[in-house]
C-alpha cells in the first residue's frame, strides 16, 4: 500500500489561515459574556407587573418587579438556601418574600426586613442586605444597569442622543436569539455581508443591492460610522464571470456613485436632528448599539448577552415625525417592515449568528468595520476600568 | 458619560453572607452521593421478579433479582466487556447470564459458574468474582446495604425502633425525584418552611398554622428531636404589619403554648410503644431517615441517594393499631393521605428541593435543626471509619 | 450497630479483574476517533449532487458535492468566520461561495477564487487555500481519504482484493450508529457472542448454532482469519447442566467436526476467487473492515468513525455470479438478507456497541480475535508512521 499510482504531488497541511485568537483585544475577548457598565434593556414595561419577572442578564440572575408604579431590580438568590426569590410574592407593600421561610426583602434597599418563621425579633433581620439593581423604563422597555457596585451614569447619557427630547413613535421587537453577543453586534455592523447574504430576502425583494463598494468608517463621539464611498452594482470575477445584485424585476440602481451616507435624504428624519449628526449609513457604539438611519426613520439594534451563549435581539424603530404625519409610519410598521425587515431579513441574521465559530478568522477588506468596532470597544473599556480604579472601585465582574 | 447627576451614593458590592462551603462538616460535604455502610430502600418487593431489576444506589449501577424466593443483588457491569448485566436473563437456576457472551454468575456468591460460549472447560471459570450485595425485605420493599466490603449490621438495627417488632399496617409511596438526597433530608427536617411554604397546601387547608415558634433539638440515641417549645399564630413585624397563618375558614389555633411534642395525643400511637420514646414531634436519624409522629400514626420519609444529583423519596406511612381498629387507616390512607400528604404537601417540598442551590447559604435561627443534623452525621460517620479502620477495613467509597 | 449477629465474614472488596486500560496498544488507545491514512464510505452515491452534503469523519466536518459529475470533498469551515460552506451553494460552475459574504472556493484546489462582496480585485485572493479532501466512488457509495497532508495510496489498494476486478453484484446499507468504532469493529469480529447473543435472532430461526469452538487466528497479507477447528453443538457445564444451541424446529447440525473455513462450499463464491484466499469464515483488516464468507455470498462491515462517540454502520453484500445467475441474489437480498441480516441480527450487534464499556475489561479465550485484531491495527499503525517520518511528513492528527 505504500507505493501510489497517483502522480499528483503530496499536498501541504494548509496552517490555519488569519488570526487564532482575538489577544488583540483582551477586554473584548474577555467580554463573553457583555461589557458591565451600562444599561440593557430586557424586556417589555407591560411584561412587569406584581409578580417577579426572572430575567438574566450579562449571566447574572436577577428579577424585576413593580411596585406602585416604579419597577425595581433585585438578585435572584435567597441568601438563605438559594431559591429563586422570583418563586416568591409580596406579602407586604415595597418587598418581596422568599417562598420557601418568608424571608422579606425591601425592594428599594435590599434589606431584609423579616424572616417571617423566625417572628418579629429575629436576630437575622438587619444582617443581611440583598443585592439590588438600578431600573430605569424607555420606550415602553425596562432597562437595568449592571455595573460593579459604582454610581450608575443616567441613562439618557447612553442612549443615541437624537431619542433622548426629540419625541418619536417607536415599534420594538424582543427575541431571546443562541449564539454569542458580539457575534451579533459584528453581523449588525459588518459592511460585508448585506450585500450576498440578503440578496434573497422579501425585504430585498425589489430592491438592487450593490455587489460590492468601498467604505470607510468615521468616529464621531461615541459613535463610529460607516460611510459607503463608491458602489459597484455589478462586477466581473476573474475566471468565474460575471456577478449581480440587480434582478429584471428588482429597480434599476441609482446612477450615481459616491458618499451615499450623508445625502439630502436623510434630512427627512426630523428637521430637529441635524443630518451632519449621521456621516454614514450604519453606525454603531458601546455597549453593542447599532443604529442604521434610513430616509424616514431610524432603525436601532440592542445585542443584550444574557450569557457567553445567548443573548437578546432588541430591535426599535423610531419615527420622528409628528402628529398626523406618523400615522403612516404605524401602518407601514404593522403592516410590512415588522414582518419583513424585524422578522425574515432579521431572521437570516439569527441564523448566521448561530453558526459563527470565531476565533480563528480570516478576515478581509470590509471587515474594517469589525475592526474599528472592536479597537471602540477596547479603548472605551481602558477608559471605564481607569475611571473605575480612580474611584476605587474593584471591577471584579460578579457580584 | 462619567459625569453623573445621580445624587445617590455609590452602593458598596455586598460580599456573600453567611457559610462559603461546608467544610465545617468534612464527611457531610463529601457525601453527596450518600453515606455508605447503611441499608437503603431501593424499590418495592412486588416489582422484583425472575427478571433483573437495575437500580443506582449512591451512584453504583447494580441489579435486584428474585431467586426461588429471595433477592439477590449484584453490580451490573460484566467484567468481562462492561455490558449491563441486567440486560441477560437466568439459563441456570440461582445464576444470571450475560446476555452478550453467556458468562454465567452465582447469584449468591458472585462467583463465574460458566462462560457458555467457551465451553464447560473454560479456563476463566473460578478466577473471576462478581461483586454482590446484601438485600432484605421489610415493610413491601427490598433494601440494599452499601458498604466498603464489611460485614453489614443487621437490618433490624438500622429501622427506626419502633417498626421493628411491633405489627403495623403500612403504606408507602416510591417516587425518583431530582436533586441532592441532603437538601431532601435537610428539608424534611426544617423547622421553618413548613409554616410558610406549605400553608397553601390542601393537606393543611383546614388547619392552622403558627407563624413561628422557639424550639430546641434533643438527642436521644440514634436520634434528635425537634421540640417545640412556644408557638405564636399570629405577629406584628415592624415596619410591616400583622401576619398570621390562620383564616376564618381554618380551626381556631388551640389555647395552650408550649411543649407540643410530648402530648397525651402522641400516646394513642400503640399502648406498646411508649410516648417518652418521641419528646418531639419530628426526629431524623442516619443516614436520612425522617419521622413525624401524628396521634394515631407515624410517618417516615427515605431520602436515597440515587447519585448526587437525584434520589428517591420513599414514604411510609405506619399504623400499629391492630385488626379491625386498623381498617380505617387503609380508608383514610388510600382516601386522602396518599394524595395530600404524599402527593401535593410532598410536592411542595420536592419542588424546593429541586431549586434549593447551596453553599453558600446563610442560616437563621430555626436552622439549628439543620446543624444538629450535620452533627449528628458528621459524628456518625467518624465513629463507623474509626470501626472500619480498627478492622482494617479501607473504606475507599466505590468499589 | 457495631455488633452484627451476621455469621457470615466480611467481604473483601474483590479489585476490578483483568486489564483496565489498552496501553499495551497505544496507537489502538489513541485512535478513538479511527485511523488515518485511509478511505473510508461517507454515504451513497446517489445522495451526493449539486448541493453540498455535510460529512463528519474521523471528528472532522468537511462537505462533499458534485460537479460536472465528479464529486469533490471539502472542509465544511469558511476559514472567514468559521460558517459552514455547506450552507452554500455554487454561484460559478467549479466553485463552492460561503453563504454569509460569498468566499467562493475552487472545489478541486480549495484556492480562495473571489471573495464576491469585495470586490473582483479584493486583496485577498489567492492567499487563502481551503482544505480539500480525495474522493472516489465505489459499489455505488462516495468514498473520502482521511490523512495527515500524505498522498493517498489508490482506493482500489485498500479495498478487499476480490472485490477489483471482479463483476459483483452488491446490496448495501448505510446506518449512523452511536458508540465508538472499536467496539462495532471488535464486536464483528468477536468470535463468541454470535453463538450467543445471535441465537434468538430471526436469521438464526432454522439454523443451529454450535455452543462453543475452539479456532486459531491466521494472518494472510492485510488480513487476518478466524479458523474454527473444532464445534461442539451442545455442553455440561459442571454444577449448572447442559445447554444447547440446537432446537426440534432448528436443521441438524452437520455431523463434521473440524476446519469450517475451507470448505469445498466456499468455492461456490466464484471460480474466478481462489477459495484459498480464505482460510477462515470471517477475516478482518484495516482500518476497520469485516469479511464473512458465505457458501454464495460474501458479506462486508466497513466500521467508519464518525468521531469517538458515533459510527457509520456501512454493510455490503456482494454476489459474483455473473448474469442471470445474479438475479436470484436480488431477489433473495431485498425479499430476505436486508431485513433479516442487515435489519435485526445487525439490530443485536448495534444493541451491544452502544453500551459496551471497556476497558476495564477481562478478555477470555475466544477473545484471541480480538487480541489479534488489536495487534494488526498497532502494527499497521506503526509502519504508517515510520513511512510519513521518513517522508518528512507530521502526522499531527487533525488539520
Amino acid at each position: 500500500m505504500t507505493e501510489t499510482v497517483n502522480s499528483r504531488p503530496a499536498r501541504a497541511k494548509p496552517a490555519l489561515p488569519g488570526r487564532q485568537d482575538w489577544s488583540s483585544w483582551p477586554h473584548y475577548q474577555a467580554a463573553a459574556a457583555g461589557f458591565r457598565g451600562y444599561w440593557y434593556p430586557v424586556c417589555f414595561s407591560s411584561q412587569v407587573g406584581e409578580k417577579p419577572r426572572a430575567v438574566t442578564l450579562l449571566g447574572e440572575r436577577l428579577f424585576v418587579i413593580r411596585d406602585r408604579g416604579k419597577v425595581f431590580g433585585m438578585k435572584d438568590r435567597c441568601p438563605h438556601r438559594g431559591v429563586p426569590l422570583s418563586y416568591g410574592d409580596k406579602q407586604f407593600p415595597g418587598t418581596i418574600s422568599c417562598v420557601y421561610h418568608g424571608w422579606t426583602f425591601d425592594l428599594e434597599t435590599g434589606d431584609l426586613k423579616a424572616a417571617i418563621t423566625d417572628g418579629p425579633r429575629s436576630p437575622i433581620c438587619g444582617k443581611v442586605t440583598q443585592p439590588t439593581y438600578d431600573v430605569e423604563e424607555r420606550f415602553g422597555m425596562v432597562w437595568v444597569y449592571i455595573g460593579d457596585g459604582e454610581r450608575p451614569h443616567p441613562i439618557d447619557e447612553q442612549l443615541p442622543e437624537e431619542l433622548v427630547g426629540n419625541p418619536a413613535v417607536v415599534g420594538q421587537r424582543i427575541q431571546p436569539r443562541t449564539g454569542n453577543w458580539r457575534f451579533a453586534c459584528e453581523n449588525g455592523y459588518d459592511e460585508g455581508h448585506a450585500k450576498y447574504l440578503h440578496r434573497t430576502s422579501l425585504w430585498r425583494l425589489f430592491k438592487p443591492m450593490p455587489v460590492w463598494n468601498s467604505t470607510k468608517i468615521v468616529k464621531r463621539g461615541r459613535w463610529i460610522y460607516r460611510v459607503q464611498q463608491e458602489q459597484y452594482w455589478e462586477a466581473d470575477f476573474p475566471g468565474l464571470g460575471r456577478w449581480s445584485g440587480t434582478a429584471w424585476y428588482k429597480a434599476r440602481p441609482p446612477k450615481r456613485v459616491g458618499n451615499i451616507g450623508n445625502t439630502s435624504s436623510h434630512r427627512k428624519v426630523n428637521p430637529t436632528i441635524a443630518a451632519q449628526e449621521f456621516p454614514g449609513f450604519a453606525s454603531v457604539s458601546m455597549p453593542g448599539v447599532l443604529r442604521i438611519v434610513y430616509p424616514t426613520f431610524i432603525h436601532y439594534e440592542f445585542y443584550v448577552p444574557t450569557d457567553a451563549d445567548n443573548h437578546l435581539y432588541v430591535g426599535l424603530l423610531a419615527d420622528f415625525r409628528k402628529g398626523m404625519k406618523a400615522l403612516p409610519f404605524y401602518l407601514k410598521y404593522l403592516g410590512a417592515v415588522r414582518w419583513l425587515f424585524h422578522g425574515q431579513f432579521s431572521g437570516q441574521d439569527k441564523w448566521m449568528v448561530e453558526v459563527t465559530d470565531a476565533p480563528p478568522e480570516k478576515l478581509y477588506r470590509p471587515d474594517d468595520s469589525l475592526l474599528q468596532w472592536r479597537k471602540l470597544a477596547e479603548d472605551t473599556t481602558e477608559e471605564r476600568l481607569e475611571r473605575l480604579r480612580a474611584q476605587g472601585v474593584e471591577p471584579t465582574g460578579t457580584r
